[in-house]
């Protein structure tokens, strides 16, 4: 009766993103983190009512949520900014404004480590003193006696699990991502969790089913990630189940019932298992998301899970048994429904050397096609795009655009030897990918020759930035957000607790010289010839701002096209609502007023 | 184990305001109206889960919120940056970006009337063509096709009510607060609701229960206003029903059970009745809050109210029977429960000439006394203080500062003639009762005569300019907010629809030029000797910013200490989260500065 125009893109930015949340143990109160009015603040819902109320007020990112047991504070991690450097904070159990708990200057890092089972001893892990490896120390949260655990050594060393009884802990010592190994104290003495730690392999989710029984997820001699389990009485490392063509990603345990939770990775979407110890029985779980972001299981057994699909953006779902879910939140697309959206198709294509590699097609839908298509190499790049709401994707799938995002060589989800293959190979293999990608595109008529972009952030924005300056012909205009720009000053620019594992990741700029210079993008700013829109988190400490300043400042001095939008107050990411749309707004106009 | 400092200011502001709601005739959905995220928007929760998402963005403040009946689409009205210029929108049934729907230039005004019964016919009324009186018309949703009902004449008009048959309507004409006369309009013959409309009485709410009988309130007769009834078959004026000692505020009717629902004023507070008609039989109800800001009965006879307490900020709550209550939203102050903030004491004192002034004593808890008092002159002036949570005072008494409201003369709630005695005195006998409820604070104590702060707004504002003018002995330093500091150029400033009823209200600026020398604070600036802050919004368009302007002009050109404080995207009243956080704590910094 009332003639409504489409839906616009101010819409889908109205939608929030939740990063994490925590349930009480009496299951009476659930806290999130989202910025749903504006900022990332804390959130309360006391259940089973789910009508939310403001729980902390601090306008910035939280990195844990942690309840007390005993219901006495709630402790919870900020940064500043999106500096990422991660501090730790008390709040009363009613609600309020987060109180400094195990803070430093602004620098250091401060993370959450495990919380003793009477809510008395906090053990956390800092970069105070030790910024490469970290240090483990543990609280009394009663009279601030401080005690230290472990000093980090060799590399990157992080608490990740501690025994009810507090005599044992695991620690995760990462030398790349995927090569980390775990070790078991006890006292003075240190066990591996695995029989090699000189073998390439990763451990991690480590979790206590009893003082001496850890569970854990490794792909210690395998291509895929699987349960296993170390004895710490016999000191004996066992396989426990792997699940055919799927990773093991998460562990939760349901001490009541003796059952594990399991979370694993097929391709682009998520899958969740109930595991009987006991029984040695897996059971298949139903899912109202396709990708699970975070799960808690409480005493009861219920179960928690923060998810998204493409079409879902981030809610809150609880459920009693794993096979019906109550969603809890209601975040949606401000007057669209699912249907509104578009749902990828999952293709594959083959690559120049004959490797299949699987992407998402986002295809516009017809009575919005605008003919063009955006490229999006995914960031990461040990990371991969997944069925996963992006209000960004849907937002310009909306306004006519196709969307292709291949998960080229290094993705995650594909085994531990894919993932590998973007190891000291930032720019060649992957790259080839991409470009395979592209004339798939072209070959089977989805894209015209003349309308494509090529968009992409953080690895993605890298790998724009090198796309454009070798393949300069394919693309009408290029975006880069937040992409280093130069692998030497990018190498030696990584918060210091990245630089233990950069030399197996990237690379090293004095014996890899050569490779540095054909993989960095600043060697091709002749080829850079279309018009660029940068954008960059000033705060940013994964990519400095120095990376986006170099190459916009250079290719200006060329006289290139170049735009530039740098974000005071955010890091490697966009978590404040008014930012957010500032940048999304800024793209599309961008890409609009490039289609001619 | 973890000791938290006391609350703070920040905690108080980070609560929202709900202004207005309304539920779809199926009551699965409720939509309200707040400024959760930072500014005013409208949310909805699909009942019975009352997770609440964004329905509609638009970043303004909404007068009216109405459900086709067949949700196709829901009406609202918004304006801009509150200049209460407010204009029809649609929005589609499941949330979106409002469209205009019945709109002009930025100046106009047009006001929800009525709705059809098949949700096809909107009744509004407007400025357009008549600013001073309104116009009203009706729109045919489908065509577009729009005819002039009714043209305003003598003074403002407005549509009230329609019959289901649409034969019928009912029209209220103000000449003052104090003065409003009903007309029920069918084809070209007009009907006085009440006998004589040249006696001065007021008459409201019109509720059609069938096409011929029109309930509505009045003090037509009375000094209390009273349920009465008119007959349009037979043009039979009839009281119905009085409630001694309280006035009757609203009327809502629920078909199903043939009861009327009665909000009545009973000094400070509200109470809620239940009219069973065809029995004559009156129930009182319980209610959750002190205070009902908006009631709706759905069909069903589900009863749902917006309302607030001293202690408890705007809330909706729902109810079967009006007796129990279930909490729909869970607004609150952050981390705060309701024994950490203050109820008011009801006082009452006698004035300058034995009438006894009833008045709002907030005292700081012991803990938190400073020794201070806020004296707080409320604006309307036939309004009143009441037991409505106010962030403002709530922080202001947790930082130390004991609050004084008098409800002087000229306040509502204490009967008809009551309210009158402000007309056409607005300087002389409110004043004197300040004056009278200060030194009562003097001699019983309860303040120091070096420990009082004088803060109001709009007319609350003009009365701490006048206060401070002619008594400023009694003040340490003032705060007003956007009061009018000259008669004769605020009688001249304020909106065209409001002139026809300032002669009554205010009084003429030739006939009572005296009067308005004597009244207006400008005659005092030689008295204004104390600190003074004033706050003011650029778009107000009842007390325009010149009025605030002049004032501090003259003032600083005397070399008074004036600070002065315009929010450019305000009206009257602060309804972004981020001006009324930078005005409160401005007023907490100003008064700490004057405490020495």
């Amino acid at each position: 009766m009332i003639n409504f125009p489409k839906p616009t893109v101010e819409q889908f930015f109205r939608t929030y993103t939740i990063t994490n949340f925590a349930v009480s143990s009496d299951e009476k109160r659930l806290v999130f983190n989202a910025n749903l009015n504006g900022k990332m603040n804390l959130w309360a819902m006391d259940l089973p009512d789910t009508y939310p109320y403001l729980f902390a007020h601090r306008d910035e990112s939280c990195n844990f949520i942690k309840f007390d047991p005993e219901n006495r504070y709630v402790l919870a991690g900020f940064d500043k900014d999106g500096d990422e450097n991660y501090q730790i904070y008390a709040i009363p159990s009613e609600g309020g404004l987060p109180e400094p708990l195990i803070t430093g200057v602004a620098s250091e890092k401060y993370y959450f480590g495990h919380l003793s089972k009477d809510g008395k001893r906090l053990y956390y892990v800092t970069s105070e003193e030790n910024p490469s490896f970290l240090n483990t120390h543990v609280r009394e949260l009663e009279n601030g006696g401080d005690t230290l655990l472990n000093v980090g050594e060799v590399s990157h060393t992080e608490l990740a699990a501690v025994s009810e009884n507090e005599q044992a802990s695991v620690y995760l010592r990462a030398f790349a991502n995927t090569y980390v190994v775990g070790f078991v104290k006890v006292g003075e003495e240190t066990f591996n969790l695995t029989p090699d730690p000189e073998k390439i392999h990763v451990a991690y989710e480590p979790v206590f089913t009893d003082n001496d029984t850890i569970y854990f997820v490794t792909d210690y001699d395998s291509d895929d990630l699987y349960l296993a389990k170390f004895d710490l009485t016999s000191k004996v490392f066992s396989k426990v189940l792997a699940i055919e063509g799927e990773g093991i990603q998460s562990i939760s345990w349901d001490k009541g019932n003796d059952v594990l939770y399991l979370t694993t990775v097929k391709g682009v979407t998520d899958v969740l298992y109930r595991y009987v110890i006991s029984e040695d029985k897996l059971e298949k779980c139903s899912l109202p998301v396709d990708i699970i972001e975070q799960i808690h299981v409480a005493k009861s057994g219920t179960l928690y899970i923060l998810g998204r699909s493409a079409t879902i953006p981030h809610n809150i779902y609880q459920s009693a048994n794993g096979l019906e879910w109550k969603q809890l939140t209601n975040n949606r697309v401000l007057g669209l429904g699912q249907e509104d959206m578009v749902e990828p198709d999952i293709v594959s294509y083959t690559s120049f050397d004959g490797m299949e590699i699987e992407a998402l097609l986002f295809k516009a839908k017809p009575e919005n096609d605008n003919g063009y298509t955006i490229f999006w190499p995914h960031g990461g790049p040990q990371a991969a795009e997944r069925k996963m709401f992006r209000s960004m994707f849907q937002c310009f799938i909306n306004r006519g655009y196709t969307i292709f995002a291949p998960n080229f060589r290094g993705s995650t989800g594909y085994g531990s030897a894919f993932t590998k293959l973007v190891e000291q190979d930032w720019g060649e293999g992957p790259r080839l990918d991409c470009v395979a990608g592209i004339e798939w595109l072209f070959d089977n008529g989805l894209t015209d020759r003349d309308k494509l972009f090529l968009v992409g952030g953080s690895y993605g924005g890298y790998m724009a930035l090198l796309l454009h300056g070798r393949h300069p012909d394919f693309f009408k205009a290029v975006v880069d957000i937040f992409g280093p720009s130069d692998l030497f000053t990018f190498v030696n620019s990584v918060p210091p607790h990245w630089k233990p594992i950069m030399e197996r990741w990237l690379g090293d700029p004095e014996h890899d010289k050569d490779r540095f210079i054909k993989d960095s993008p600043v060697t091709y700013l002749d080829g850079m010839i279309k018009p660029m829109l940068v954008i960059q988190g000033a705060k940013d400490p994964r990519v400095v701002k120095e990376e986006s300043d170099q190459i916009v400042a250079k290719l200006q001095e060329m006289g290139r096209n170049i735009e530039y939008l740098v974000l005071e107050d955010e890091g490697h990411g966009f978590s404040k609502k008014d930012n957010e749309i500032k940048v999304y707004s800024l793209m599309l106009e961008f890409l609009e007023k490039h289609q001619a």
